[in-house]
């Protein structure tokens, strides 16, 4: 790879580009393109929406004849077939760009190496692999769905210093401050599903939607999937969850019955059982297959736990409220009991901060 | 109070000229002195051990003839009365300085207020409170004892992600890495005494000695007494706290017996019971009758939490290591049951940091 600390600018301009679709592009990946002479910026843009023009489009829109002989930077492959939009390495080719240069590989089969292939072929210069770890960090579920057939699962958890969630007797509002609990709608929003379970739904009887402040987010965001784990089918006629407010998956063993109309409004599947419970292997390849690339989950310490202990949680996503809420209250998770310290769960820090009076750590297993 | 830029740089100095003392000058308080005429330093000095001379002597022989006309900054009121050193006001008076600033007041009765009234009445101008949060700050446990007769009631825990300080069976060793133990090592070496109970001797068999690399700390460091709340006098023989190595104290009810030479090594002293326990108020106040200034705790989830509960414990500091210990895991306090939200205990991060892989957060009550 030959750049240049003017390629790392615009590449890094291309990044923040992509960001702009953080809350629009699913089920497609995020991706920004930026187009120069050397340091002069000529065209510019991101994908926005599934079904609309790709990054590079509206890059070469806005170039127009100033394509010719420029260098375009774009943080993913530039896809070679035909998909909704007609291929982006082509539209690149007939611009006359000169060289470019990709941040991350795309992983789809059909287009991995190919786009670089084409463009090669049409004498352009290709250099890739430039600030990769950071473009393949803002399409982490896109990347995980594609290259592991499972969605990138963020789990997300308020606690208190002393590490619980809740009372004895269940009561949980509010653990975080306003600013900790709009952070967390942000998160939501992002992702392509909320994944709950029953508990959860029969104790607090949560919305699971993406509510913001007007403004905060562009206003047509993608609204993710609620995704409830309700083995038994046990939740209650006029739950949020059931209201059809938003798209909504229930998914239950095949010996669950019900006999009322409780599940009128939204989808119900019926998944293998692995123990007393849902396997959970086969829920996230269930969603997988329907285009889950981030998988937010807001679930109680019995599905957190069984995630974490199973090693699907990708990522915790950790707020702590500076309170001491004693240890009668209920624990952040229900894990296996350990027997000698050698066996426990080792995590890695991958970002904090302080939100308001609480504090975020993002948390992946080390 | 009139103050410049200039005085605050050099009362700055003096802060840090202070904690030099922070492990030598128990049970005397850190103090830092600063001889200037206007950018120009003519002498410094700090406190370094009870029985030697105090900061101002060390600055005032260091300036010499240039400490007339000169500011002198304190961080501590100069004292106005013969302890076993003669009064730092009549020195500064002696040495023709024209103008003193001071950082915090004393708050000893024999000298409140009674060194600046000296030094004006000489005068002196006089300018106090500039930096006084940060002076007292280094003193924290000086002033508590003198002003609250109680030391600053330091909890030291250690603990998972999910708020657990050991496993089901006891082990904990080790929650925290290497960086983390040994910044440990110096709060306890700042400390007046270190604080545990005979739960912890019982299972871990505990040093509470200060342990640091050579050169990591002044050669010679004051020891902190070791005070044991052992209820029945139940500490086994052979418990290293009973080595005699260091001053260490065993507070015991008054109804305990003891018919072997156990405690031959160490100081035991009866305490009055409060319920099951023995009251916490009269051990804080024994210690301060004793010089204790900052008290440093390490125990198990029983003597923190009735120190935390009882409102006694005036700081936590908290190392959170990134792991998980499951909720089978020991708890990190026994805290009464609370049936709402709004009676959690709230406190207040006062400082964090990265120690190696693991976070340390200093709270206080909010």
């Amino acid at each position: 790879m030959t750049v240049s600390v003017v390629d790392a600018k615009h590449m890094a301009h291309a990044l923040r580009l992509a960001e702009q679709g953080l809350y629009t592009t699913q089920p497609n990946p995020r991706v920004g393109c930026v187009i120069a002479h050397g340091e002069r910026v000529v065209g510019q843009g991101w994908h926005e929406r599934a079904g609309e023009p790709h990054a590079e489009v509206y890059a070469l829109r806005e170039a127009g004849a100033e394509a010719r002989g420029a260098t375009a930077y774009v943080t993913l492959e530039p896809c070679a077939h035909h998909g909704r939009t007609p291929p982006c390495a082509d539209a690149l080719i007939a611009a006359g760009v000169g060289r470019v240069v990709i941040a991350a590989e795309d992983p789809f089969p059909q287009v991995a190496g190919q786009g670089i292939a084409k463009l090669r072929a049409a004498g352009i210069t290709v250099e890739s692999g430039l600030m990769r770890e950071a473009a393949r960090e803002i399409n982490i579920g896109f990347f995980s769905r594609i290259e592991r057939h499972s969605p990138w699962v963020r789990v997300k958890l308020a606690m208190s210093l002393d590490g619980r969630t809740a009372l004895a007797n269940g009561e949980s509002k509010w653990i975080t401050g306003e600013a900790a609990r709009a952070d967390v709608q942000r998160w939501r929003a992002r992702s392509s599903a909320i994944l709950s379970g029953v508990g959860t739904v029969l104790g607090d009887n949560p919305q699971l939607t993406v509510r913001l402040p007007a403004g905060d987010l562009p206003r047509e965001t993608f609204s993710p999937t609620r995704v409830i784990l309700d083995r038994h089918l046990r939740t209650p006629a006029g739950s949020h969850v059931l209201d059809g407010q938003t798209p909504t998956l229930v998914l239950h063993a095949a010996s669950a019955e019900v006999t009322d109309d409780r599940f009128a409004n939204v989808e119900r599947i019926a998944i293998p059982e692995q123990g007393d419970a849902l396997n959970l292997q086969a829920v996230l390849s269930l969603l997988a297959g329907r285009s889950c690339s981030e998988l937010h989950v807001e679930a109680g310490p019995t599905l957190c736990g069984a995630l974490f202990a199973a090693g699907l949680a990708d990522e915790l996503l950790l707020y702590i409220a500076p309170i001491m809420l004693g240890d009668h209250a209920r624990p952040l998770m229900h894990l296996p009991s350990l027997s000698e310290m050698a066996s426990r769960w080792s995590l890695r820090v991958v970002d904090q901060r302080q939100i308001g009076n609480d504090w975020r750590l993002q948390l992946r297993p080390a």
